[in-house]
């Protein structure tokens, strides 16, 4: 078993091809949501599933999952899967790679006449991106029984249809009730859109957990004044408080911890005129962190620290948190599992957090659940020069193949 | 002569019907300079002047002279004035109240037959807002030899004439060589413009200097990143530098002296987007400082330690001066008069610098000078909420009245 590896010409040739569904003339792709593009996309992945002799079956939010009988079929499957939607102006990659490795692990169990003893299934979730219709994660979220199907079914899409509607239309409106099928275990493989592992030369994320966040919105209220009549001790000026907030803000982040993340990353001040003390600003705040009690410390400690700093520079202080969302911790043993498989496979790897928010975030609450991590070129996603190198992307399959094998128990 | 003063009231009234040409619904004005209303509010000093017994001349940019003659009608003039013209949605006093006061000097030497050894000469400067044609101060320029008549007699105002149609149009086309008048001395009365006096409680501004200036702006180029993927210390955050930059500015600033002046005005982040770090800024400084060598050691010292920051930073670092005034030192002697005359009234004052920039900066390059300022209510201008009080008004006319009877010596 040790000796075995997927077929990476294989599983290239498929994300090569899965990418000509709604390719873009930059290399990237557009394959929303329940659009036909995405029938395409899913049909092929039934064809190629039901090629490897997988048993396919769709749940009423379009979910799909691909089952490689074990000997048991009564046990629940060890699963692997992600999305296969994009962005408008998507890559080849994000969600898809997860996809494709999934296949090939099953593809690979097949070249081997590999027989184990719980089934495998990989798993399509719908509307990943929410980029045609709120909210992310949809399929993965109704699953876990965070979202209800028949609210689902209601929601509008931006081309003014229902959800149902579309689901029908494309013919993956299933009858398998969402979340009644038992998972042994959820692994999911993705690129990390993020620069860490290209960065520190690293092979393979083993992600633990994905950070939790919150955002929250400052409007700072001063007084407008002349450049070059009002002395620097009489001035209520929101542009520099806004520049002393964003400077100690940083400072927290960076004396909290190596995981705390802190960007302000929209800025306006009024009346932005060469030679007026600026009587008003704003700014928002996209702080994250992997520890829920870190990251609430961090919210209060923002909210108090920045109204210190209004109040010592006598400015109106506004404060709105916009949103909340709380870090999940991946099960340690499907994380031991996937690094143990990491190391047996000699790739450079790096135990780390997701940054981003992914489907296994739901499977998490209903199953013992981790993450594989490939590089991406310069950390760009969402964005079609979004790129992964083959052979990153056949490691990251490797790893997912053994480590399911382990979970599955080879007969 | 100690105990003379001037006429408030018909000083008021004199503020008021100025008032009227250009008014706009909210108490201000608009009287841009060779428009058809300030044609009407020229005519009207002119009318008043002549009723005070003076001899009036215009010269070839428009300025105007009315001269009160003097025992002595060889000697230089004791000068003062200001400009008539507005901004588009200006006040009543800014420029008007120093030009009047000059007027209500004239008429209280003639209520009480005071005869002075020198004439006495009220100007009224063309164009010193610059809001229909530029440059600013473009009379007192020109009679200081900055500017030559003929390059403002081509310039197009922003109604498309040039500036010596709209002269002759008006009928301010005169013959006079501007600068060819020798003066004894010019001291200007203005509103403040800041907010200096009204804080301090004081009633007038013996002004010994005009500060000096510069603008720079300054972009910074980083590197666009996910907000939850990229960790603080991988990230080339332009907004981060450019708030830490503001910071430094400000302390630099304070660091320096009481009389620094520093602003950032205008900043501007990209993409502006919540959770992506923001890869470029843009931000503009405004720097004041009444002393020459100061404000030359600011400027260097700004763009060192900017480009400190930027390098430590790893981010792109672009500075670029648009625009440098020198300080201008008023005379002592005339300071000091202005100061004595002032505490012979027993008027609360304060020694103190022009923020903006006024005639009298142009003027004191021919002969001694200072100003006078008054407090204008909140330092607002250039707005048509612009106020200044009636005993203020008269305090500041009384001021000019007994300096400007010292300097012309009485018979």
């Amino acid at each position: 078993m040790n000796s075995i590896r997927i077929n990476e010409d294989r599983l290239w040739s498929s994300i090569t091809e899965m990418g000509r569904h709604g390719a873009l003339p930059g290399g990237g792709c557009c394959r929303l949501a329940l659009t036909r593009e995405d029938k395409m996309g899913r049909d092929l992945f039934v064809r190629w599933a039901k090629e490897a002799g997988c048993a396919v079956s769709v749940d009423q939010v379009g979910n799909v999952y691909a089952r490689r009988g074990g000997q048991d079929p009564d046990l629940p499957a060890v699963a692997t899967g992600s999305h296969l939607d994009t962005q408008p102006h998507g890559g080849r990659f994000d969600g898809i790679y997860g996809v494709l490795a999934g296949l090939e692990v099953v593809r690979t169990l097949n070249d081997n006449n590999v027989r184990t003893q719980k089934p495998v299934d990989v798993i399509v979730w719908t509307n990943e991106e929410a980029a045609r219709f709120p909210p992310p994660l949809t399929g993965s979220q109704v699953f876990a029984g965070k979202l209800k199907t028949e609210d689902v079914h209601r929601t509008l899409t931006s081309d003014g249809a229902t959800v149902k509607d579309d689901l029908m239309d494309i013919g993956y409106y299933g009858s398998e009730i969402p979340g009644s099928r038992k998972l042994d275990a959820f692994i999911e493989a993705h690129i990390e859109q993020g620069p860490v592992l290209e960065k520190e030369v690293k092979t393979i994320g083993v992600v633990d957990c994905v950070q939790g966040a919150f955002a929250a919105e400052v409007t700072l209220t001063g007084e407008d004044g002349h450049a070059g009549t009002v002395q620097l001790d009489m001035r209520r000026d929101a542009c520099l408080g806004a520049a002393e907030m964003i400077v100690w803000l940083n400072r927290l982040a960076t004396d909290t911890d190596d995981l705390a993340k802190m960007t302000v990353g929209t800025l306006k001040i009024n009346p932005n005129s060469l030679s007026t003390i600026p009587g008003r600003s704003y700014f928002t705040i996209d702080c994250r962190h992997p520890d829920r009690v870190t990251l609430e410390s961090l919210r209060a400690r923002v909210e108090s620290g920045l109204a210190e700093i209004a109040a010592r520079r006598a400015l109106g202080f506004e404060f709105r948190i916009m949103l909340k969302k709380q870090p999940v911790k991946f099960d340690q043993n499907i994380v031991s599992i996937v690094e143990q498989a990491t190391k047996n496979l000699a790739y450079p790897y790096k135990r780390m957090l997701s940054g981003a928010g992914h489907d296994a975030m739901n499977i998490a609450e209903l199953a013992p659940t981790a993450m594989i991590f490939i590089p991406c070129e310069k950390g760009i996603s969402h964005n079609e020069a979004e790129s992964a190198s083959l052979s990153d992307s056949a490691a990251g399959a490797n790893v997912l193949f053994h480590a399911m094998t382990e979970l599955a128990g080879v007969v």
